[in-house]
């Protein structure tokens, strides 16, 4: 049912792409850019501009179009703006919406942030196509193989880190996955795994970060007294939790709330967080600039 | 103190303009307005766009611009973009950011919501210039004088209406009045008045709307028993609390509360959603579209 | 799996009861209750209480204690209270928590609130045993048999309600059904229905009520341009969408979103607002006091 | 004005008091006190509970009452209240709801939040008795002088810091000040200081504690990318920011927002942060517990 979905969403939108700018910011981009479009055929749907510093920063732009013959013309179109890419320093990539991306779901013991990814997928609100799911530990499996979707259980501990990356990358590479959701995955990764998918892994980390960083943050926040409690997704760098922030959320806990209340608060809050990041993500919506985002 | 503030922001702005358009959607429209504001040397510091239907509705588009001696150049450059209009169809307003927009203030008894205004004028977050202060009670006189602010007291009941509007239209037209805001006075306003004034007159309602039209919501929804109560701020048409929504919110309550404890947390609400929705006017973000508005 | 988490529960919590008491407001309750538990050997875990007008108007109490041998002593100690009882004029009840509640589900063709119901259940968050799941559709099926929850599929529509209020009221009484959970159930139950469930059939209505009564509030929420959208979930009386409010929650939307965008943005509301309100309920912290709740 | 809504105030509420408890949890406490209360004369308008652990914790308990007469009963009721105390080793206050707390407002040169606690004092909805407010610049003087305010000048800087103390706690005392509100007053307080006023000095700090600790939150929130700010107020000790919490709050920014905009923004979560902290303090509904509060 749910490929008849994807199927349907890409036939639907076979005419349709978002365009990603990031150059030196100077007057005339935008003119550039959407008279390029217009002379294409072009007409701009959505867009969304934002200047890091009007006076030498950097300039960002997404618009979303449609264009007629889309996909029969991506090379020509590609080709054509090349010459306005030079002109202004463009760093640019086209987005094509009927590229549903292949993403891979990892996850270990707590299975909510996979069971709110799975639930929005089927419902049609996370448009991705999930090539598989990696777990260490296979309280999973049984979900996954009733969605159709392959499961691969990988044990997992600090001293076999190398054989079972390696075993992911080439599980990953074998179904070609563009975007990793790390829906829980309480496995720590290696600089050479993160440097195959730079911004292409979302993590869902369990607190309001920088507040608690690493190990155990719900009863840090219970020990330190906080009266809200949060979670933030963002993509995975080297420094642990330390990469772009794409979204965050809160809420609040009391004196009454012990670090059971604060974990089952914190499901909720992490489930949401990270189904919007990831819902962003696959609209094109995030930029990464430097250690933060723009988000669209 | 606050016309320093306020002449200081004119002369830091003397070169930037907003240019707000509304016209029936067609491919180009970026394209032209961008290239025209290229060629008179401005730069695009913040567009935002919005199809209402992108198959045949409305489109509207706010571009916020710097462009060099701009105070000097404004007929040349609103003359020279009536050729782009006329081929569009658009209706189009150019804002000048130094051309600080003159308001007045409307009370009653509750001056919360006047006292945040002025506070956020004072602190720099609201840029008018208040050219009076106009109430049915003697209350705010002193804070007014305080402030160097004009007040004109007029007292005022249903039977005597007319007359009473007609010594404000006065005043109003004196200070040559842009803006009128209801910060809680809680007379009607006749079809009249309004019409003098489209689309500039906000006012705050305290209820979240739809819910509670008319007098009393904070007793109605006391007896309803809601669990989150609100405040609605809009522009005045002549269909009681019926006009363009700008913004809503909402706090929580709970069965302890007694209506003077949501009159108390409705304060609250009512004073921030009315100071967001009058600096989102004065920014030049509202459009009013129908009985909608479109917040860029 | 979730049979032997609610069977722990149970041998978890023998000794453990809530006391509601609803009298006429007098001094000595509090002391009466509190020196009864004590003297019965109980120890209490939380206390809440309200007074609706401390000059004359009705006590609300809501005790949670564990007492030693609870589960061989209620009828005596149900006794025993009813002295005090009848001193106070006390309306009283001793509610047990290994008494765990038996639930029905009524589902039409949206399921968003029904699996976030059977997610928090099996989760172990919502502490209720569902005895089956009822719809005028056949979609859910398969999601209950793999739970292995009884479904009966009622084909409904308003020319057969009395018999399709039969048959679910001959399966109802065959589960011993405590709490109706109508989790999206879109068709409207008769006054004689409604008798059988007094403050025991929860609903989930889309839309922040009182605004919006009735069918389609996405679409005229979107009409009305508002910019916050709400659920509320209520007790069903005979009146439609006017039974005491348990829990509300709201959202914001902008110009953008259309009317599936609220639907979208909607389910997220309803489902958690929903469960929340059954999750108070099952910890038996709402009581109904005319057409309000009170949420200890 | 603001001295008669007080004494209004005082005489309203000759009666009324909260009584504060805390002791170790065992069976018969809330029946002893409620006995105790009944027996002589009073009336328990609220009450509530807390047990840090039932297993061997501590055991809170707030419950505010009316007892006709008890200005002039204050001692008798407090001398016989020892037996019980003694009985259940309990740590505990009578607060007499007639006896409104003098405060002293502290304040730098960001003057919102004493703007807001001023109004919310005005307004009635700050029960308290400001007797100074101290400032180590002038800014307010006109403000405190406007509202009959004693108002003293105290330039400080940490060369000067004794000698800074000395003058203000000369002042403190002159005035009986029971409670000091740090409204962004932007000097460190020696241990010396805090030992006189232990959990009687609140402070707001403007970010999410345990985030950005220490001096320009708002700029290393801005460097790390963060799509939440917050404010935290809490009560002073000798760990800078690391005193019991009382209050937060947070609101959402994005990737437009630079640092300006973050302080705009955070200016009205830190004053309305500290309002209610202040507001919870004033109402005794505070009670310490380590480095945690209970907000009953």
């Amino acid at each position: 049912m749910t490929n008849k979905v994807l199927n349907h969403y890409r036939e639907q939108n076979l005419d349709r792409a978002r365009l990603l700018i990031k150059c030196p910011d100077q007057p005339g981009i935008v003119s550039a850019v959407s008279t390029f479009l217009m002379n294409n055929g072009a007409n701009i749907i959505e867009s969304s501009q934002y200047s890091a510093d009007p006076e030498g920063g950097n300039f960002f732009i997404r618009m979303e179009f449609s264009c007629p013959e889309l996909h029969k013309r991506r090379n020509e179109i590609e080709q054509s703006f090349r010459e306005i890419a030079t002109t202004f320093k463009m760093d640019f990539e086209f987005c094509y919406v009927s590229d549903i991306k292949k993403t891979a779901i990892f996850v270990s013991k707590e299975l909510h942030c996979l069971m709110e990814l799975l639930w929005e997928w089927q419902n049609g609100d996370l448009m991705m196509d999930i090539g598989c799911i990696i777990s260490n530990y296979e309280d999973s499996s049984h979900l996954a193989e009733s969605l159709g979707i392959p499961f691969y259980y990988i044990p997992a501990n600090k001293d076999i880190r190398k054989q079972v990356e390696e075993k992911q990358l080439t599980i990953l590479k074998e179904h070609d996955i563009e975007l990793i959701i790390l829906a829980r995955y309480m496995q720590i990764l290696t600089p050479d795994f993160v440097s195959y998918y730079p911004n292409q892994i979302i993590n869902i980390h369990h607190s309001f970060l920088p507040a608690f960083i690493g190990a155990r943050p719900y009863e840090r926040a219970y020990n330190r007294g906080v009266k809200l409690i949060g979670a933030t997704s963002h993509y995975v760098t080297n420094d642990l939790d330390e990469g772009p922030i794409i979204e965050q959320g809160v809420e609040r806990v009391n004196h009454r709330d012990q670090v059971e209340d604060m974990k089952r608060i914190g499901r909720n809050i992490e489930r949401s967080v990270l189904a919007r990041a990831v819902k962003w993500h696959l609209q094109d919506r995030v930029i990464v600039d430097g250690n933060k985002t723009i988000v669209f």
